[in-house]
C-alpha cells in the first residue's frame, strides 16, 4: 500500500461532557479534527501509510494537535507551522430531538491563510499513490482552493487515484468564488466520489431524488459530465433523533448498483466524523477488496465511529473485520 | 411581557456523576433547582421578566445559589437572607427498569421557616402581571402556606393572571393543614389549571380515570367548582422505564378540548424538572400564542428539558421553535 | 440465614470513563470484582451473612481492596495476603455494534499462586451453611484448583449446599487439566447447577440446542449423571447490540419447568457481573422463596445490575422486590 | 487491646475541589467525619478494635455513611438509624491568607434528634476499655448531651479510660445550657484530658497564657479540680498561613512535663481532622507506648494527617512508626 | 456610590487543570476574563454597582460568557453582540521556576472589529460616575483606541473618575498607532495612574528605576505632565518563582508617599488577574476610604487574588476586611 | 545528531489525583514511563533522534503505550510485541513528611522475558550513537541483563558513546546474578558515568561520603577500574520534605571538578523521573555543549522535570534554555 495524502485543515475542537452545554459546564474536552484528517487518521489508526499536509499554529496548542496526530503514527513532516492561531470549533453535543449546537473560530487560522507557494506538492506527494479531498478546504479561502487545486493538478499529472468527498456547506463559500465551478475544476482531478444526491445535485445543478433509480441516473451523469470518475459511493443516513440512527450505504461503478442493509444505531455516543470514517473505511478497503465489500468495509467503519467520542475513527481493523464478518450484536469474548 | 412572579424554595440538588448511587461516588455535582424557580428560571432563559422570591441563606451556599439563579437573569432582589441552612435534596439518577431515589433535608431549612411579615407583597408584585404557584409549597409549613396564600390574595385583587400546579406529594403535608381545603383556598385565586387527573381528583375528591373524556368532565367540574379558573392544561407521560418516556399535553379551555401527538423521548438524560419546563412553556406560550399552541410550546420544552441535566430547563426558545417548526429528528446544520 | 462461603480471585478492574478506550484516556475508574466475589459482595448488599476467601496482595492496592470489601460489611477476616500482586483486567465498554474488550494481567497473581495448604477450610467453613464456586478458579492453575476442590470437598461432608456456576472460558485452563474431568469432580460435590447449555454440553460432552425441550432433556442427564445436584438454573440473554439486551431465565428443579418472562434492558450501563448477580439473586432467594420466586428475584437483580457501573450489584432488596412486584417501568416516587 | 468506643455525631462534608468555592464549582466532593468518628476511624485504620456509637439517617446517604465507615472495619452495629437527615457541612478549603470557610446544616439532624433511651450503652460498652467523647456533642443539644453523659457515668463505673477532648466552639451551646457546667459534669468521669490552655480556661474559668510554665500550673490546677483526670496533652499550632503551619505537642502526666519538636507542615493538604488525628494517635499510642512516646505518635499521626484529604488519617501505622524512627524527609524506598 | 463603568474586551480562557500542559491533557477549564472585566467583576462581588461594555459574539459561547458575567450581577444590558467569534486564550499555569505560558487568539474576535458608532456611550455613561480602562484596549486595533477614546472624552466632559491601568505589553500595538502618543491622549482623560515604573517610563518617555525615591521623582513628573491626574498607585510583586511571590504597594498622592509591608503569598493557585484585582480594590475602596487604607485594601485584594483560581477574584469584603484587621494567618472559625 | 538508542521496560503507571491513596480513591490517571523510556521520550521531546527497544504486550494496553511514544515522535519501529501483559505500577504520591508509596506488578511482564534473540541488535543500531542503559534492566531477569549485554557489546564494537545510570534497587536483582558483577560486566562497555557516590561505592565495593573531595577520589579509582569510561556526573538531592526538594549537580570529567548551584524546588507537582530527565537533559547536552554546560542543561531539565505530573520530562528545549540563561523567577512574558 504506497502513501495516502489527505490536506485540510486541523481544528481544535471543544466540547463540554455529555449532554451538556457551555452554559452548564466548566470543564471540557478537547479533541483534534477536521474532516480531511479524520480520514488520514481513521486509515493510519488501520495501519495504512498516510501523510497529512496542513498549516498549524507555531504554538503549544500547535504542538499540541501534531503530538496527537503522532499518536497514530500518521505522517507529520510536511506540515507548516506560522504564527496565525488553530482553528477552533465548540461543539455541544445534542439527545434525542436535540440537535448538537455548533460554533467556529477558524476564518482567520493558520489554515485558512494557506498560500500556494507555502506547500513543496512536488516532494509531498513523491510516494503518494491516493490523494483525499473534500469540499470544504476549496470553500474557505482563495489561499486555500488555490493550493488545493496546485495540489490535485500534480496528482492528477502523476495518475494518482483522487476520492473527492465535495460536502456542500452553506455558511461556508464566503470569499467570493462560484462554489459550483470552484468544485468542477476539482472534480476534473478527481477519480472516486464519495457523495449523495444533495452533492451530485449541487455540481449537477439538478434537482434528483433521494430514489435508488435517481440516485443511478444522477450518477451516471456525474461521470458523463467528469470523465476522471468512475466510482460513486453514497452514504444514506436516516435520524430517528439526534441519539438513534440508521445507516446504509449504496453504490455505482459504472456497472453495477449495490447497497448495503442498515445499521441500526441505537445509541450514538459521538456523530462528528462518521462520515469521514466511511470515507477512510472506502479508501482502505479499495487497496485491498473490490467496490462491493470495500462499501461494506466503508458502512461498518462509520457505524462503529458512532461508538466514539471526538471526530476521529477509534475502531481497528479487527473491529471492523468482525462485523463484516457478520459479528454486529457486540458481545464480546473472553 | 409584563413581569412573571415565581413564589417558593430553592434547593440545592446533589447528585453522582450518571446513574452511579452515592455508594459508589466520592465525587458528585450540585445544581439548584425546585418546582417554582424552574419555572421561573426557564422562562428567563427564553427571555422572560421574571422575579423569584424565596427565602435563602445566608452563607456561601446561599450566596452560590443566587449566583447561579443570576447567571439566568433572573431578578433576585426580591430574595429574603436568614441564618437557616438552604434546603437540600440528594438525587441518584435510575436507569431502565431502576427508578431514581430521592432522599430530601429540607424539613428546617431556610424557606421552610418564612413567616408572611418577611415579604413585601405590595412591593414584589408592583409590576407583576401573573403569578405561579405549585401544591409543594403550601405543603411545607404552615408559614409558607400563609405566606403564599397572602401573595395570591394580593395577586386576585390586581387582577393578575395567575397559574396553578397543585402537584400533590403524599411525603408533604405533614404540619396539620387539610391538603384539600388548602389547595381549595389557593385555587379560588387561580386562573390556569396545570395538573392532570391526579390533581383534580385530590382537589375534588373524586375518581375520574385517564381517558380524554373523562379529562373533559373533570376539567368542566373543576372550572364550575373554581370559577376564576378559565383553562385546564394537562402533560400526560408514558414510562417505557426509566430511560425512555413518551409525552403528550391535552387542554380545555372551556370551550375546546385538544391534545398534541406524542414525543418519543428514547434517551432520557435527566427527568427531573421536566414538569416545570411545561408549565414554563406553557406560561411563556400564553403571553404570545392561542391555547394550542402555547400547549404544543410547551411539550416542546418539555420534551427539551428531558436532554438536559441538572432541574433546569436550558432550552433555548430557537430549540422550542424548531421543534413546534417540525424538526424533531435532531439533525444539525453547520 | 446461616453464612454463605464465596471463594475466587479478586481482581483489580480498570476501565476508562464511558465507552472511551484506553487510547483515547488518561483518567481511568477502578473496581474491584471476581466472579466470585461479585457473587458474595451482592449477598452481602442484601443484607447476607457472607465470608469470602481469597489471597490478595500485601501492599495498598490489596489494603484498597480489602477496604472495598469492607464497604459491603463483607465477612473478609478469611482472607490471605502475600507478596504478590493482585490481578488486574482492563476493560473497554463497548456499545452498539462495538463489543467490549478486556485484556488480563492474572497469570502470576497472589490469587494463582494459592496453594491448599494456605486455607484453613475447618476454621472458614464453621459456620457456613452455603458455598459458592464457579469454573473460573479450577481454570486458572493447579493451586486454585486443588485449594477450591478441598473446600468443596469439607463443604459436602459437613452437607452445606453448594452452587456451581461451571462458566467455561476457552482462554483459562492452560495449566494441563482437562477441563471436563475437573469439573466433573466438582459437580460431585454440588446441590446447584447454575448454567445453560452450553456449561451442560460442556462437562456432559453433549451437542444439546437452546430449546426449553433440549434444556430439560439435558438438565435430567446432568442430574442423572452428577446425583448430588438437585435443580438447574439458566439465565438466557438476548444481545440486540452491546447497548441493548433482553434476559429471562429458566429452571428444572427434577419436577418443574419454569421460564420468566423477559426483561427488556433497552439502555445498559454496564454488563460485567450481571452473571453473578443472576447466582446471587437466586442463592439469596433460595433462603427464603420457592424455587420459581427465586428465580425472578435473580432475574430482576440480574437485570438491574445492567444498570450499575462495576462489576458488583448496587440493587438493594428492596429495589428488586419493587420490580417482583410489577413495579419495571423506573417511575419514581417522592 | 480491648474495644475503644467513640460516640458522636457523623457528618457528611462536601468540598469543591482543590482551594475553588462553591460559586466556582459544579463538581464537589463528599466526604463523611465528625470529630468522634474521625478519632475512631483513625484508630481502626492503625488496626484498633473500635465501635462507634451514633444516629444516622435512614435513607441512602445514611447507607454511604456506613458504607463509608465499613471500609475502615469499624464496628457499626450499634448505629441507630432514624428518618431525620444526616448532618451535613459545606467546607471551602482556603489557601495562604485566606482561612477555610465553613457552613453547618446539622442543628435538626439525626443525631441531633438523639435522646439516652435510644442507645443501649450496657450493651454498647460490654467489650469497651475506652471511651473517648468531645466537647461537640454535649454542645448540640439537650439529648445528645444527656446521652452522652449517660454513657460516661457507665464509662466511670465500669472503670474504663475517658478520653476527653472538650474543644471549645462558640457557635454552638445554642440550647440553653451553661457549656462549663455541663463540660464539669462531663469531666468527672474522665481519666484523660487533650486540649490546650483555651480548653483549660473554658473549663477552670482561668485566664493562662500560653507558655510552658503556664501549662503545668494549668494542667495542675485542673487535675485538683478533676481528680479523676490524671494526664493532659495539648497540640499546639502555629499557622504561618492557611498553607503553612508547624505542629509540637506537651504534656503534663502528674509528674514529667515533656514537649516535642516542631512538624514544619510546609504545604497542607486538609487540616480539617488534624486534631482528631492528635486525639487517635494518643490513645492508640497509649496502649502501647508510654507517655511521651504515645505524645510522640500522636504528633507524628497529626503532622501526617495534614497530608490527606478528607476528615480522616489515612496514615497507616508504618507511615507513623517511620516518622518515630526519624524519617521525616519523605524520600521513598524502591 | 454610582456606577462604575469598565470597557474592554472578554476573553475565553481554556487552562489544563493544575500545572498541566495541554500535551498532558484531555480535559480543560475555562473561565472568562479580560483585565478591564475583571475589574468590573471584582467590583461587582464587592457589592458595586458596576457596567461592563464590551462586544461579544452572538452565539452559544457568548451567551454563556454574558451568563458568567451575570452570576456577579453585572451590569450586561450595553453588551454588543456580533456575529464574530470570542476571543480565546489558552493558558498553561506554571509552577516553581516553570513560567505559565499563554497563547493567544484574539486578532479578529468580536471586540477587536469593535467601532466608535456601535456604542451609545451617552447612555452608557448616563448613570456612570468613574470609568476604568487599560492599556490593552488601545493596543489592539484603531476600532478598540477610538471607540475607548471617545468613551473617555466624554468621560472627562461629564466629570467622572477616570482610572488609568496603561499596562504595556510590547506583543500588543501591532496596527501602526504610536502606542506612546495614544496613551498620552488618553491619559489627559484620566484621573487616577495605577502603574509602576515600568508604565511611568513608557509613557514619560524617561528610564527611572525601582527604589521609592525614583518613583516619587516620576509620580511628580507624571502628574505635572497630566496634570488631570491626581494620584499613583504602584503595586511591586517579587517573584522568588513561580509558585511564590511577595506583593507589595505604594502611593504618591500629590502630597503624602506610603507603602505597605509585603503579603507573603507562599503558595499561589493562579496569579492571572491578580493585577486586576488590585486596581479593583483600589477602586471599590477609594468609594468609602482614605488613599492609603484603600491602597492596603487594594493590596490585600490582591493578595487573596493568587488564591482563586481563573481570571477573577472571588475574594469578599468580608475576606478582604479580615485581612486589613490583621488576620493574615489563614485560621478560620466555626 | 546520530540517533540515541534506549533501552528498557515501559511500564504502565497508575495514579490517584494529587495526594490522594488508593484506598481514597475510585479514579486514576494513568501514565507511561520506565527509566530508559524516560530519557529517551526527553530527548525526543527537545528534538532528538531517539529509538527506544523494549518489548510490550499485544493488547489495547500495549496499543496505548505505543500510541503514548509515537506522540513525542519517538522511533518505536523496533518495539516487540508478545502475549505477556506490560508491566504495571502504583504510586500513591505523598506531600511534606508522608514520602510517595509504590507497587510493583512487572515480574512476568512482557519486558521481564525478552532474551537475546528477540532483538535483532544489528538492524536496531545501524543508525545509532549513542546508547544508554541502566541498572534496573540488568536487575529484572536473566534474559533482560543478557540482551542488554549484547546489545552493549555490539555499542562498544561500533564505537558508540555509552551513558550508564547503574541506579541499585535493593528489591531487585531476585533471579540469582551477583549485582557488582553484572554491573562490572555493562560498564566495561560504556563510556559516560551518571550517578553519585552509592552507585559508585557499589560498583567499587568502597564506603566513601559524599563530600566533593570523595566523589572525585571515587571517580578516579571508577574511571581506572573502567578505562572506556571517562566522564562522571553525578546529581544530588537534598530533600527538605516530600514537597520541597533542592538539586545540584557536580562532575569529573578527567581533568576538572565542577558543580552547580542548588535549584531550590519549593512546591515538587511530581518528582518520579526526574533522575532521567537529568540523564536525558545530559545526553542531549553533550550533543551540543562542553562538559560544564551540559551539566548545567541537565540540572536545569531535572528542576523543570518537577513541575511536570507523570513519569516524563515535558519541558521544551525552549523552556529549559531560560533558566540556563538565567531566568529561574517563573515570571511569563506575554
Amino acid at each position: 500500500m504506497g502513501q495516502i495524502i489527505t490536506f485540510g485543515e486541523v481544528l481544535m475542537r471543544i466540547s463540554p461532557r455529555g449532554n451538556r452545554k457551555f452554559i452548564q459546564s466548566n470543564t471540557v474536552e478537547f479533541y483534534f479534527g477536521g474532516t480531511e484528517v479524520n480520514v488520514g487518521l481513521s486509515i493510519a489508526h488501520f495501519g495504512g501509510n498516510v501523510k497529512h499536509i496542513t498549516c498549524i499554529s507555531d504554538d503549544f496548542i500547535g504542538d499540541t494537535a501534531i503530538s496527537y496526530l503522532n499518536k497514530f503514527d500518521l505522517d507529520t513532516t510536511a506540515i507548516i507551522r506560522t504564527n496565525r492561531p488553530l482553528g477552533v470549533y465548540f461543539l455541544e453535543v445534542g439527545a434525542v430531538m436535540r440537535p448538537s449546537s455548533i460554533s467556529y473560530n477558524r476564518s482567520h487560522s493558520a489554515f485558512s491563510e494557506i498560500k500556494p507557494h507555502m506547500v513543496d506538492w512536488e516532494k509531498s506527494l513523491a510516494n503518494g499513490n491516493w490523494f483525499h479531498w473534500t469540499g470544504i478546504t476549496p470553500a474557505l479561502t482563495q489561499g486555500s482552493f488555490d493550493t488545493l487545486k496546485e495540489g490535485l493538478k500534480l496528482a492528477k499529472e502523476k495518475g494518482m487515484q483522487v476520492s473527492a468527498d465535495p460536502t456542500y456547506r452553506s455558511g461556508l463559500w464566503q470569499y467570493g468564488v462560484n462554489s459550483r465551478e470552484a468544485l468542477t475544476e476539482l472534480l476534473h482531478c478527481s477519480t472516486i466520489f464519495i457523495g449523495g444526491i444533495n452533492e451530485m445535485n449541487e455540481v449537477l445543478g439538478t434537482n434528483f431524488g433521494y430514489t435508488n433509480d435517481e440516485f443511478i441516473e444522477a450518477s451516471k451523469m456525474l461521470i458523463e459530465k467528469f470523465p476522471s470518475i468512475v466510482k460513486v459511493f453514497d452514504k444514506i443516513r436516516t435520524s430517528i433523533n439526534a441519539s438513534w440512527h440508521k445507516i446504509r450505504a449504496r453504490m455505482w461503478n459504472g456497472e453495477d448498483f449495490r447497497e448495503t442493509e442498515d445499521f441500526d444505531i441505537t445509541h450514538i455516543v459521538d456523530r462528528i466524523g462518521t462520515g469521514d470514517a466511511f470515507a477512510a473505511g472506502l479508501i482502505y478497503g479499495l487497496q485491498y477488496y473490490d467496490d462491493y465489500k470495500s462499501m461494506q468495509f466503508a458502512s461498518a467503519a462509520c457505524a462503529l465511529k458512532h461508538t466514539y467520542v471526538g471526530d476521529v475513527n477509534y475502531a481497528t481493523i479487527e473491529e471492523v473485520t468482525r462485523i463484516l464478518d457478520g459479528n454486529v450484536s457486540g458481545r464480546f469474548n473472553r
